[in-house]
């Protein structure tokens, strides 16, 4: 039984101070937040799944390497500068943020990791930085500050938390996360950010992580690119207290669901938060030969630009996911493929049912487009997200440094 | 030597005849071409290209079944019309349309490949086909006629001819394509048609398509969508007379550059095509490890939707060069990398040259925009092709069937 906590965050677990404030990397508008500090006040398990571009900065060069010890105290995140394809300054840079960060949190400085997201290519302003880390005031009641102090071009903050029964106690997991896949352009882009006062072990965490992760933001896609930063945080502080979760114990089933519910819930506010975004797709396989097959199928439908078009236009266009089916690399066999937009039910065993065309427009005139596909070959099934592509995308995209 | 021919297509080889006629399967104005034969007035080695998606049109499947021979004739085609998604029906009715044009054009039917391009998920209609095709006039003049027969949302016909000399003695290859990559909306998309009177066995034929293909139509991305339908055909009749070519010669290799230039041009022209397109772009990596990796990175780049936006907005966002690189695979080292925007070196080693912005936004105002990169690690060289992505291309594809 997931329980969601309104207004939660990453400081909804117990143990967990943040805080943000201004320090003028994003804009010189004071008031906008651009630089925050996530803290556990005791030593956390950690988790981490990190960008695959081979083009990566040196901050998650850095949080890469002090994640892979499995501890750590919390993180040091920045917006307005990416820290990315800068030479050899990036990774200095990178260890005294985390340096001064630590002086303010009062942690050693090796104990915190760092993020940093905006502008590829050019230096952090660490002047900027060290005049200002100062003001960061860590309290139980920041992680809203945070999650302002790691947008980018998002319209509005990311943030959910829920509590569960872990084996008779009660346990909370919250998460702040930024960006919208590679939509916004130069913007080096996904932060996510999760937090929880159980007790986990960093190689369940791990684990944990990674299922989480592959059916939430690995499901997502917005515009097929591939930030340079990307990164999700997990911190296991056991704050909550009782004996740690072990693996296979229905304790850890409640964490594992409780785990993908706040990793899927951010990556769908992410996704309906894209640049020009009007409508959120989401596209379900079933009958699928594997759960590969489910995830690659449903990926692929939702990263199509032609899909995503025709979502925008309320299009009823089903050749385009049969098209995108097709290229998925899933197991198919045409005849046998059903597909439904809201509900209705437009392809049979791969050929058109006929349909009113205006009712099929009036069910997509919603900001939540449905495509189900069934495969009926076998027992994979999957979800994914993206989101239309408008006319204010490719505006905003095309002028965005000039 | 390779010399083009001017207005040249595929009736300009030897021993070929064209011809097309309006059937009324793409509009009812007449006038408008949208079907078409092309024969070979002798037996031809015959290679072909398919697409990999595995939903493909019947139409493919069985031109894919007679191309395998290593001969045949010629090819009827139709617009308007994929001849895709429509249930048992479409195999017999491109079994038809064979049959239909061979009466028309004096052969077997079973010499005949169809390739058909428009709407996915609607059947051809053959009475439409069974009352036109007689209208078709084969003559050594119809290639025009045939090109514009095979355009569905295309602006302009495709084509190009070349001469060159085998091995002494002079032989001609000529081509016509359509479509641009999937951009058109349900269209399913790209056809191909190259011809020669140069006199090649079906495996060399084979093996040098796969090569010019690879080199062209295999580098462009217009939006990462492929088609159900895309096919690429070479027809060999031998009418320029002479011995066959034979591998490993001096009129091998010169074969092998016209084809592959004829290729690269009609490539370039669907790509210059594009829906909404207002600039080509053109990506060249050199210094890669391999090819392979060349290839792949010069793909990543131009077909990124941030790098298409970026193109169109002439804003020289290097960032998204380096993203795209990253993703693509390929190996690289970042602080070697080199970029160039139309020849202005705007990054060395992986870091930034301060550059004047207005000079570069100048530089890209053309409508060829070149970006080169060097990965300094090899001698893996590849180019490849792309077009902006330009809010146009949203509006029309967002509203294609209503």
């Amino acid at each position: 039984m997931i329980e969601i906590i309104q207004r939660g965050g990453v400081t909804s677990p117990k143990g967990f101070v943040a805080g943000g404030t201004f320090a003028g990397l994003k804009t010189r508008e004071e008031g906008t937040l651009d630089l925050g500090i996530l803290l556990s006040e005791s030593p956390a398990s950690v988790a981490a799944v990190f960008t695959t571009n081979r083009v990566e900065s040196p901050s998650v060069t850095l949080s890469r390497r002090r994640a892979a010890g499995g501890s750590a105290r919390g993180v040091v995140a920045n917006s307005g500068c990416a820290n990315c394809c800068v030479g050899g300054y990036g990774l200095k840079d990178a260890e005294e943020m985390a340096s001064l960060a630590a002086a303010q949190a009062g942690c050693d400085g090796d104990d915190l990791l760092v993020c940093s997201t905006g502008m590829i290519g050019v230096e952090l302003p660490m002047a900027l930085i060290r005049q200002n880390i100062g003001n960061v005031a860590l309290s139980p009641d920041g992680g809203a500050e945070f999650a302002r102090a790691i947008m980018t071009t998002d319209t509005r903050p990311k943030e959910v938390a829920v509590s569960f029964d872990a084996g008779g106690r009660k346990v909370t997991i919250g998460g702040a996360a930024k960006g919208v896949g590679m939509i916004h352009p130069n913007m080096a882009t996904m932060l996510c950010f999760v937090t929880t006062d159980a007790s986990v072990d960093a190689g369940l965490l791990r684990s944990a992580l990674r299922e989480a992760v592959d059916a939430s933001f690995n499901m997502i896609d917005v515009d097929g690119d591939q930030s340079t930063n990307d990164t999700v945080l997990l911190l296991s502080n056991g704050a909550g207290g009782g004996p740690a979760i072990e693996a296979g114990s229905g304790a850890w089933g409640a964490f594992q669901e409780a785990l993908t519910y706040v990793c899927t819930d951010l990556a769908k506010q992410l996704v309906r938060d894209g640049e020009g975004s009007q409508r959120l797709i989401e596209v379900t396989v079933d009958g699928a030969a594997s759960l590969e097959d489910a995830r690659a199928a449903a990926r692929s439908v939702a990263s199509s630009l032609l899909v995503k078009a025709m979502a925008h236009g309320r299009d009823p266009n089903w050749g385009r996911i049969m098209m995108a089916l097709g290229k998925s690399g899933a197991a198919l066999e045409e005849n046998r493929i059903d597909i439904f937009i809201n509900d209705i039910h437009i392809v049979h065993e791969g050929a058109a049912i006929p349909f009113l065309k205006d009712a099929v427009i009036s069910a997509m005139s919603v900001p939540d487009v449905k495509f189900r596909v069934s495969l009926n070959l076998g027992a994979g099934s999957a979800t994914g997200w993206g989101c239309d592509l408008t006319e204010e995308y490719v505006t905003f995209n095309s002028a965005y440094s000039t």
